[in-house]
Order: C-alpha cells, then structure tokens, then sequence
C-alpha cells in the first residue's frame, strides 16, 4: 500500500472563497455569502452561466437566499410551533378521514405507524458513529456537494413548476365542465384550484421523496464505512435500514397525500350524495397531484442521472483508462463530484421515481381508491418486517466473512413477497366482495397474484441479463477479447435482444389480468361485463405491492456504493475494501434488477394512464371517445412522433452526459498536467472545480430533453386540434395524442429495457473480468469492458431511468392538458 | 513504398483442393468437384456445418452440382434457342398487352427500350480492359467468392421459398374467396395458384435482380482499377455505367413483372367486363409476386450483410487496430473476404432491396396500376439520360486532376430530378385527368412533387448527419479526442437524434400529400371525398419517380470500394490509388444517402401497404374493417410486440455480425501467429479460409433472423384470431396483426434512421481523422474513431438496411398470409 502523504484536512476560513473541494466544514460555507457567489449560484439555477468565464469556487450553497422559499418558511418555524401544527393538521385529516369511511381511518393509521417506525430507523442510524476524522471529512464534502447541487436544482425545477401551475390554472379558468362536475355543483374555477393545488402538492411531495432519499443517504453512506470497519453484517444492516427508512417514508407520504386529497375532496364536494358527483369521477381531480408528481420527478432523474453519470464516466476515462489508478482513488479530481453523484442521481431521482410511481398507480380510472390504498398500506407493513428481518451479526466487533449478501436481501425479498401474497388476499376479500358477484374478489387477488409473479418474473430476467453468473454477460465478456467494437456490438445487441422477455410477461401480465378481471362477475348497468380495466389496475397494484422492500434495495446500491468511496479515500485497509466491495457488487445487482422491476410496472401502469386519458376525453367532449384509430393518417403520424420522442429524448439524456464528461475530462487531464505532485500524493487535486462543472452543465443540459417531454404532447394535440378543426375532424387533437401516448409508451418501454440491460450487462462484463477472467484488470480485454462500463453508463443510469419518469409523465402531461387538444 | 516480394500468382493445380485464396483461376476450379468440396458446401448450405473440423477449403463453388435448378435450366438451352424463345415470350406478351390498353404497349416499348440501352451498356462496360495479370487475378478471386457464395445462398433461400410456396398453396386451397372473385368466377383454387406463381415469380425476379447486381460488380471493378491507371474520370464514368447498368435491368424488370401479371390477369379474368372483377380488385392478386420478392430481398440483405460487415470488421479489428497495416493490405487474411463482400452485401441485395421497394409501390391499394407503371418508365427514361450525362474525359490517356466526383454525379441526378418532375407532370395528366374533376390531375402532380421533395429532403438530411463537412460528424469526431467511451456515446445520441427530421418529413409530406388527393375532386359513389390514399400512393411513386439514378449512385459505391481494394492489393503507385481513395470516398456518401432514400421511401409505402391489409381483411371476411382501435388490450400487446419485433431482429442482425467477426478476428491472428513470413511479404495468407468462415457463417447467421421475420407474425396473429374465437371478439387475429404491423413500422422506421445515421457518422468520422484533423491516423483519437467505426458496420450494413427489407416484407407477409388470422 502507498504511503500517506496527505490526508483530505479542514481548512481555515483563511481563503475568502471557501471550496467544497478544500472540505470546508458545514459553518465556514454558511458563514459566505459574498456577491461573487451569488452569481455563480445564479448561473448554475438558469442553467447558462458560462462558468469558465469565473474562478472555479464552489458555491457557497448552504447560503440561506438559496433554499426555496417553502424551505425557508419550514425553517423559520420554531420546532415546537411545528410539533403543535402537524398534530393539529393530523387532528383535522383524521376527522375528516373519520366522516368519509373506516378505510380511510385504518390508512392514516398505518401511516402514523410507518411515520414512528421511520423515526425509529433514523434514530438508529444516526446513532452509529461517523468513524476518523477522515471519513467524517469526505463525507461532509459529499454531503455539501449533494445539499447544494440539491437546492439549486430543486429550486429551479420550483419555479419551472410555479410557471406551469400558472399555466395550468389559464387553461383550466377557460375549459369547459364536465356534466358530472356541473351537477356536483363544482365551478370552472373551483376546478382550476383543485387541479393547480393538487399539481403544486404533487410536485411538492415528489421534492419532499427526493430530499429525503439524499438526505438520509449522505448521512448513511459514513456510518456504512465506520461499521465496515468492525463487521460486514453490521454494515449491510445499516445500509439496508437506512435505504429502508427513505422507502417507507417516499410510500407513506404518497399514500398519505393521496388519502388526504381523497378524504377532503369527498368530504368538501359531497361526494356520492344525491345531485352530485360519483366516487368514480374522484381520480380526474387528483391527475394534477400524479402530474406534479412526475413533473418533478422528470427533472430531477435528468440533472441527477446527468450529474452522477457525468462525473462516473469522466473520473473513469482518465483515472482508470489513462492513468490507470484504481476507481474513488484520492488522486482523481473527479472523485468527490463522482460520489456526490451517487446521492443526487440514485437517492434524490429514484425517491421521487417512485413516489411518481405509487402516486399515478393510486389514481387509476376505475375509481376505487381505498383498494390501491389498503394495498400500499399493507405494503408499508410487510416491507418494514421484510426490512427488519435483516439483522445484525451476533458477533459485534468482529470482522467475519459473511455469507452472501444477496442471498440476505433476498431472504428478506422472499419474506416480504409471501407476506404482500397473504395481505393481498386479504385486501381484495375484505374491499372487493361483492354480493352481486361473490367469487370477483377471487378474481381478483389471482390479478394481485398475476402482478407479483409479474414483478418476480422481471426480476428474474433482469438478473439473468445483467448477472455475470449466467450466459449472456459472459458472452458479452468474451466478446471484449476481440477489441472495443466486438464489445459494443455484442452489448448492444444483448440489449436489444433482452427487451424480448419483458414483453412477453407484460403481455400475458396484461391479457390475462384482463381476463380474470372481465370474467369476474362484474357488470355494469347494460349487464355487460366491466371489470376487465380494474383486473389490470388490480395487477399494477400487486406489482407494486412490494414497492416499499424493493425501493430499499435500489436505496441500498447508492450508500453501499458512496460507502465504498469513503473507504477507498480515506485509505482505508484492504480488509474492510474487501467488505465494501462486496456491499458495492451487490448494490449494482439490486439496482439493475429494480430497474427491471420499475419499467415493468410503467408499462402496467401507463395502459391505465392512457384508459384515464380516454375517459377524461369522453367526460370533457361530451361524446364517447372509446377508441384511437391508427389508420387515419394523422393519428399513424402521432404514433410516429410519440415514437420519435423516445428516440430524441433519449439522445439527448445521453449526449448531455457525453458533453459534460469531456469537460469532466479536460479538467482531468488539465490538473494532472499542471499540477503533477497530484499522482505523487504531494499535491491535494481541486475536488471542488470538477463538482462545480457537473453541477453547472447538468442544469443547463436537463433542460433541454425535460422541455421537450413536457412541451412537444401540448404542441402536437394543439397543432393537430387546429388541423381537425380546419379539415372537419373532430376530436382530432385528443386522438393523436392518444397515439402520440401509446406508441410513446411502447417504444419508451423498449428502448428503456434496452438501455437499463445493455448498461448492467456492460458494468458486470467488465467486473466479471476484474475477477480475473480474461486476463483479468489491466489486460487489453478489460481495457475493451471498461469502455463497454463507460458507454453503459449514461444508458442505464440517466437515459433508462428517465424514460421510467417520461412514460408516466407523458401519461399524466395528456390528462392534465387535455383541454388543449379538445 | 515497400518493395514487392510477392505477388498474387496463379497456382497450377498441382494441389488437389484448390483455394480461391490461391487465386485459383475459372477453369480450375471449375474442373474440380472432389467429394470433399460437396460436403463444405452442403455444410454451407444448411448453415450447420463446423468448419473447424474440416480442412479449410474454399469449397469449388462452381461445380455445376451447385447451381440452383433453374439456373441449370437455363444454362443447358442452347443460346439461340434462348433468344427465340425470348421473341416469342415478347411477342406474347405485346399481343396480350395490346388487348389491354394502349398504356400497357408504351409501357412495355420502354421497356424494350431500355433493354437494348442495358445491352449498349454491357458491351461498353465489358469493352473496357480488366488491366494487367495481377489485377486480373484478384479480380477472378473476388468473382469466384461472390458468385460462389451468392450460389450457395440462393440455393438456401430458394429451398426455403419452395417451402413457403407449399404452405401459401395449403393456405389458399382453404380459404375463402372475396365476393369480387366470386362473381367473377374465380375458383378458390384458381386463386391460390395464380398467388403462389405470383410468389415465385417474385422470388425469382428478385433472385435475378439480385444477381445482376453481383454479375456486373464483380466485372466493372477490375476495369475501374484498371481505367484509373489512366483518368480518373474514365474510372468514374465506368462505374457510374456499370451501376446505371444493373439499376436499369432492375427497376425494368420490376417493370415488366407487374406488367406481365397484370395485362395477363386482365385478359384470361376478363376484368372490367360485366359481372366479372374490377380493376381495383386486381392488385390483391399481386400481393404474392410482393412478398416473393421482398421474402428473397429480406434473406438476400441479412446474408449478404452479414457476410459483408462481418469480414470487414474482422480486418479491420486485426488488420487495422491491432497490426496497424492499411485497409485492403494483400497481407490482410481476411482483406479477399472483405472484397467479396462488397459484391454479395452491398450490390447483390440492394439490387434485391430495390427491386422489392417498387414492385411493393407499384401493388398500392388503390387500383390504379397502369399510372406507376407509366411513372416507372419515365424513370428508365430520365435516368438513362442522367446516367448518360457524366461523361468521360476529353484528354484520355492522362491523369488530370478531376473536379469533385460528387458534384458530377450530383450534376447528373440534378438533371434526372429535373426531367423527372416534367415526366410527372405529363404522366399525371395523361392517366389522371378526369372529366368528372379537370383539377384533380394537378393535385396529384402536386403530390408526385411532394414525393421528389421528401427523397431530396431526406438525402440532404442524411448527407447532413454523415458527411464531415457539417456540425454532426466534427462533433463526433471531436468526442473521440476523450477515448473510445465518448466516441461511442456521442455516435448513439447522434443517431438516436437524428430520427426526428426525417419523421417531421415524412409527416408532412403523408398529411399533405393525403390532403391534396382529398381535395383533389374525386369522390366515391356517395359523394365523399376519396382520393386522400392515393394522394399518398401517388407522392411514394414521385418519391421512387427517380429510383433507377438514385439506385445507380448506390451501386456505384461498392463499385468504386473493390475498386480501390483491386488498386491497393496489386501495389499500384500512389497517384492510382488517390484517385480511387476519392471515388471510394464519394461512393461512401452516396451509400448513405441512397440508404435514406430507401428508408423513406419504406415508410410512405408501408402506409399503403398497411391499407391495403385492411381492405383485403375486409374484403375476406365480409364485414367492414375500418378501424385498429388500440384502446383494446390485445391490440395494444400487438403494438407492443410489433416493436419488440424490430428490436430483437436488429440484435440478431448486430450479434450475427460479431459473432462472425470474432471467428475472423481469431482466424486472422492465428494466421500471423502461425505464419509470421506474412507480415515480411515472405509467405502468402490463406484468403480462402477467411472467405470459408465468412460464407458458412452468414448463411448460419441468416437464418435465425430471417425466420423470425417470416414466422412470428403468422403465429402471433393466429395465436389470437385463436384467443378472439375463444373469447368472441370477432377479427381480433386480423386487428393484432394490424396494430403489430404498424408498430413495427413505426418502430423499424426509427430504428433504421438510428443505426443508419449513426453508421455513416462513425465511419465518416474517423474519415475526417485521417484527413489529418486532431491528431490524425494513428493516434489515440483516431483509433477511437475506428472503434466507432468497427460498430457502425453492422449497424448501417447490416441490421439498417436488412430492416428496409424487413418492413416492406412484414407488410407483404400479413397481407398474404391474411387468411391465416381470419
């Protein structure tokens, strides 16, 4: 092992311009707040600043005039005035709760729990010690890095947000009513507030999911390391409780949100009461809560995927391929932008993911809301026990060899699936009995089963892509042996060929889920059978029945990644590496299996979403809008563009982190040749430059694919509403939206399973071969898998997650605005 | 320059299995047929032979044993027997043609015509000298490959297409007949013979298409190579005649294939008399001579492709990379492989490729076929004029210095574009005026101007994306300054993003060319506007109103490409191979604009094809069939695996090729391993065994994909016309397939833009490198670029335009084999 020369120390306050990459501790950055980094703060937020125009300082972002404002509201609020006030607000939704239904009473209920239970689990965790001084170093860099990127990112998605509610609320003061709504009594107005107020509550939630991800994250990630120290098993453990503790809380609070928004909705607008609206009409109001939900969850998969992917890709090109040190070595410059990546890019984005996730599940077009939130509520329930059932060793102290760790999280994955099964049923006897057809809740609970083998089935799949235990990815490693190209052909291949399986499952998912639900027993009132969309909607919700387990493990790849990253900076000895790159390995498993796990429930989800769509058509035309003809030319046209969407968006998620990782590299390249004590360990490298240019250029390069996600389905029904209403085709606008939506949704679900798989298979060819195959590191065959690992990054960790978040956002974006194509 | 040590002799046939890499000569190998050979060959045949056991023998491929039937046939007849027969078959054909319609007589006189002009052109081409001894020899060694592989693999797919013509037979002796057939008489089993002849007689057309190809490449590019020792311009102008030769004896026969059929279905069906068929009911009739060709196309392109890009990838990853010795080195093992394949890839199944496209274009739902029958003859007509139009040089004899070879073949398709839109406007008005609207002929001239548009929109578009000059490529290049990873990157994003020009054109020109024929004046019996489709059938002939020049350009660059290979394998001095360096150069840009031509033109046709589906399904099945509603969930899951389709069969096609280079790139190292007198120029490479691999590969590799293609629809639209029976939807089989078919339309469109563009940007890419820019041939820079490069090959050789193919064929297929799902 090398020698230490330096260690990453505090500095004084003596610079007047405090750099993250320097370490500078929490006070010295909120003490700054001087006019010059006002403006580089300002450059990052609207995304154009030209930052090599500036001294490369981090931003002071810790400075107060940067948190958004409903931060600095919060935090102006004496902790007890805010006790006081949540017991009141609790107080009030649960009398409210209490006048519409038992339901509603028994969610709350279960959410306070999980809510004690969350506070339990961060108790525990930071109660674990923070370790040397040199860890709790790097870790306060990461955690300044991840803050502030965090803020400046969140408020500018904020007043990208604020902008579109404006615009919302216009549209909405000028759409007509639907006669469900006019009978209920409800006002144009009224719906214009509802609708802005569920949107700005959606987008409110997502950011709250996201802040919390990172938040816990950056403060495991350390006490991962520390524990390493002394026991794997402890580590997994804290890892696990710590990703545990963001999943319930992202599920909760999207449970709770919908639940409060339902209660006060049926409550304030009279629901089922005579004269006035049908519980079923309910979801339409709550679109723009899904809507907000994804909007924020778009933009922050894009910045964090760009950032995160950015920094991995340009640390590794010159710090592993050119210099050939290994990866989170201190020497790279690159290094902390790298880990701060990790937090902002896995943590942030996928908490808000999944928020988008649960919350557009809940907002189905059959009406019955409490099911989905019985369900999730159960879930809440069993992942907390599957997450317990993950205990510490029983020999504190010491450092054992543990067993696998996979086949841990998988023992608890299995615990929490056969737990979600029992529950399930449950569920469906206890909502979905009927006395008109006694047999449907059977039915029924064989779609949440149909789901849950769905969701294993992706799982399983993914693995088998992406695990390097099985065929295709040592194929794909062999294929490195024969140079860079053989290498890329066979993973782009193996990516394009892995979409084959998922479909197959979706489509027997989807058609026989109908099935069982059309064949329920349930009718309408002609007495023809109707539960067949429900059936569907019954098999989303078994997928995502283990929603909150599964979100712990994709939590769990991030800290166990970062925790590595402290070990290897802090120089660390080969021991406690050897436990973390173990926890690492494993991290990279789960995440690409909940990638898996993620799309397929988009793809579920998204046919829901766009039965929503028709019906909001119907309601607002005042005509029967039941189908989407693809072969009028207009509407085969906007199945085209739909697709084309994809591929767009998809270049330029990827372009966006090819362009800042070349930057990453210059500024890579340029301080090892100015400063050439960095590889001697006599010089310190300038942390904070690299996290300064990610930062900066993964605000400006969001903006553009995230515009074109929300701008193009408003532009296309718009433009093709005015064609329609000048060529004498109504409903134009509506059907090739409706296209527009579902050949989107197709290509997005294909492209995404093509880029999420060829990215892990990539990553594990190339750790396959750090095993030694091959000829193992360092030989031509691993140089040929790293590039592979490079190329694979942008797919699998900005692209693939990104279109997970543009699916359903289109779904939402249509439902939102669909007084514009009318 | 080094000094020669060997050349390429003929060897005596002293050794009792002569190799095709030993330059064995046409008699030789012709005399020999050890049982030895048959056995590699039948092991090519059926793709299952390994031929690591066997001695490495280039089998003797021109045994007469190995001929396909048909060509022994035709081989045994005498040559004046031959020509008498051909006058009666003419005369036949004019006397059934006269009793049909003047039209019909003009329309084979052009034909005529063009012949003979191809005859002048044979002769011109073939008087040109094939240059001393040693070009000689390569050329034979490249002629021997491809018309050996060429045989072999048509041999396969006329085994396959035997196969299929049975199961069409069994399909249409029990399916039902139309209404329309019916009443004119047509028994059920009169209908499924003329379908399966039509089948057949498409195969074989597009076999022979496909030979044409192969036949003149191989001649002309000796006597390219030859004639560049002279003037450059003599070379282009040999070339640019050769390619005009093979376009114009295509796009004829396509011609006068439909021709033939139809003046013979219009006399012996008696249409247009009283009680018997209309006119309009005729062009499902020809569907099969359709799929016949786009079938052969299909395996003919996947074949051909893969033997093309596999062999040059190979040299290129060990040739290129690794020994640093250039592109068509004589000591390259692989580089007569690599030759072979410009002939059997790129020249053989364009020819196929093409010929498929207009035959397709020309079997349009809307009845009227005499009109692109009439358009197709002009193009013969202004093509030759444009082909005629480069001229040689004035001073022969001397090599001066020549203009822009790009610009002169530009010049000539400027005058072709030219004439073509006058031809247009005459033979709109010819066929199109109509008393009933005097205005409609103008519209659907405005339409055929609409299609020229597009082609010229989409060639610029391509040249835009893959020619250095502009922004796209420097871009490129500039990212593999950062290593192979960002090379890669870039080049994906760059092809993903350069889908959405050409999808905003061709929805622009489908929406208006739709308007303009609904505008036109025509109306149905009720008075409503009817001639929208064929507004947009008419805008894909204006398209394709200038196929033969276009593929003239295209053929032209394979050409050029073995051309150069000739000049570099016989060591010719330097000022030779500048002028084959730049017609090679500009035969890489019109590859890759003829290939965006091609695909455009695949998508406004497959929106025509697609409707003619509908009508056949509803003609079949009685009811009308109007509407692919994909609200359904099995109609959706259609969609959903339509894509999947594309995205699986692109894999298979990429895999094939990196497979197979990976056996090349292993048998080329073992060769300097083995044989380390190669690189001194002491000791000869076994060529032979390269091309052996390459050949026995690709027909392996062929299949996998091919079968797909063919089969999934048949069986997914019979999986649920089953699951419709079951669960009473009527015509749920009929309305899968439809929605699949769009689908994978949509997604194939998209698909091959992607890896189209990005293909040609890779190569142009590193092109632009080694003009000398950033660091020039190489550095680091540039072998990133190479890295691109290797990837782009199976990409825009292989898997872009066999999904051409693939596209027309899917919509041949569904409708052939239509009954199938109803």
């Amino acid at each position: 092992m090398k020698e230490r020369r330096y260690l990453p120390i505090r500095q004084g306050s003596g610079s007047d311009l405090p750099q993250v990459g320097e370490f500078a501790p929490f006070p010295v950055a909120r003490r700054v707040n001087s006019s010059h980094s006002v403006t580089m703060d300002d450059a990052m937020e609207n995304g154009m600043g030209s930052y090599q125009e500036r001294p490369r300082t981090f931003p002071s972002m810790r400075s107060k005039s940067h948190y958004p404002l409903i931060f600095r509201m919060l935090l102006g609020i004496n902790a007890r005035v805010l006790l006081v006030l949540l017991l009141l607000i609790f107080g009030a939704v649960f009398y409210v709760g209490a006048s519409t239904s038992p339901i509603v009473i028994f969610v709350f209920s279960i959410c306070i729990i999980s809510f004690f239970f969350s506070v339990y689990l961060t108790k525990w965790v930071l109660a674990k010690d923070e370790g040397p001084p040199e860890m709790v170093q790097i870790s306060e860099a990461i955690r300044d890095g991840a803050e502030g990127f965090f803020r400046t990112q969140y408020g500018t998605i904020s007043k990208m947000a604020m902008v579109l509610a404006l615009v919302i609320l216009g549209i909405y003061l000028f759409r007509s009513t639907t006669p469900q709504q006019e009978s209920s009594g409800l006002s144009r107005s009224t719906s214009a507030y509802i609708t802005v107020a569920a949107f700005l509550l959606g987008a409110l939630c997502s950011g709250i999911a996201g802040y919390i991800g990172m938040w816990v994250s950056v403060r495991a990630n350390v006490r991962v390391s520390s524990a390493a120290r002394r026991s794997a098993r402890e580590a997994l453990q804290i890892a696990v409780r710590a990703g545990g503790l963001s999943a319930i809380v992202v599920v909760g609070m999207a449970v709770i949100g919908v639940a409060v928004l339902y209660a006060t909705f049926y409550v304030f607008l009279e629901v089922d009461s005579r004269g006035s609206m049908k519980v079923t009409d309910l979801p339409l109001l709550l679109v723009g809560y899904g809507f907000g939900a994804s909007f924020v969850a778009l933009f922050a998969q894009l910045g964090g995927g760009i950032f995160t992917k950015a920094a991995d890709v340009g640390a590794d090109l010159v710090g592993k391929v050119e210099q050939g040190i290994p990866e989170d070595d201190p020497r790279n410059p690159a290094v902390i932008a790298d880990l701060v990546g990790d937090n902002v890019g896995d943590c942030a984005a996928r908490g808000a993911d999944l928020f988008e996730s649960i919350a557009a599940e809940i907002i189905n077009p059959s009406g019955f809301i409490l099911f989905p939130l019985v369900v999730h509520s159960f879930d809440l329930v069993v992942s907390s026990i599957g997450i317990l059932s993950i205990r510490g060793t029983r020999d504190p102290g010491l450092i054992v060899p543990i067993e696998d760790p996979m086949a841990i999280l998988q023992k608890g994955y299995s615990v929490t699936i056969v737990l979600a099964v029992l529950t399930f049923g449950v569920s469906t006897r206890w909502l979905l009995y009927t006395e008109q057809a006694p047999s449907a809740w059977l039915n029924f609970a064989l779609c949440g089963l149909v789901g849950i083998m769905t969701a294993y089935a992706f799982v399983w799949i993914t693995k088998y892509y992406t695990d390097y235990k099985h065929e295709p990815v040592r194929v794909l490693a062999l294929s490195s042996a024969t140079g860079h190209g053989t290498n890329i052909i066979a993973g782009v291949s193996l990516g394009l060929e892995s979409t084959a399986l998922p479909v197959l499952v979706i489509s027997i998912a989807i058609i026989s889920a109908f099935w069982l639900g059309h064949t329920s027993g349930l009718v309408d009132e002609t007495g023809s059978p109707t539960g067949g969309l429900f059936g569907t909607a019954v098999a989303t919700m078994g997928m995502l029945s283990t929603a909150a387990y599964v979100l712990t493990m994709d939590m769990f790849g991030p800290i166990a990644d970062n925790a590595g990253g402290i070990v290897e900076m802090s120089l660390q000895p080969e021991s406690v590496r050897e436990i973390t790159d173990v926890l690492d390995a494993v991290g990279n498993t789960t995440k690409a299996t909940t990638k898996g796990f993620a799309i397929g429930s988009a793809a579920l989800a998204s046919f829901l979403l766009f039965s929503a769509y028709m019906d909001e058509v119907a309601s607002f035309a005042h005509v029967s809008f039941k189908e989407v003809d693809i072969a009028i030319p207009e509407v085969f046209i906007g199945g085209l563009l739909g697709s084309m969407l994809i591929f767009v968006f998809s270049a330029w998620a990827c372009s966006a982190v090819g362009r800042t990782a070349q930057e990453v590299v210059n500024e890579v390249r340029r301080q090892f040749v100015e400063r050439p004590g960095i590889m001697e360990y006599q010089e310190k490298p300038d942390y904070g430059r690299c996290v300064a240019i990610v930062a900066s250029a993964s605000l400006r390069e969001m903006i553009k694919p995230g515009a074109l996600a929300t701008i193009s389905p408003v532009v296309i029904g718009f433009f093709f509403r005015l064609l329609g209403h000048y060529t004498g085709q109504p409903l134009l606008g509506a059907k090739v939206v409706a296209s527009m939506l579902m050949f989107a949704t197709v290509s997005g679900i294909l492209m995404a399973l093509f880029l999420n798989t060829a990215g892990g298979a990539w990553d594990n060819a190339k750790k396959y071969i750090e095993t030694g195959a091959l000829g193992g590191k360092g030989s031509d065959c691993h140089k040929a898998a790293v590039t592979g690992d490079t190329v694979g990054d942008p797919f699998k960790d900005t692209a693939g997650p990104s279109l997970h978040v543009l699916i359903k956002m289109l779904a939402t974006i249509t439902l939102v605005m669909a007084p514009v194509f009318l």
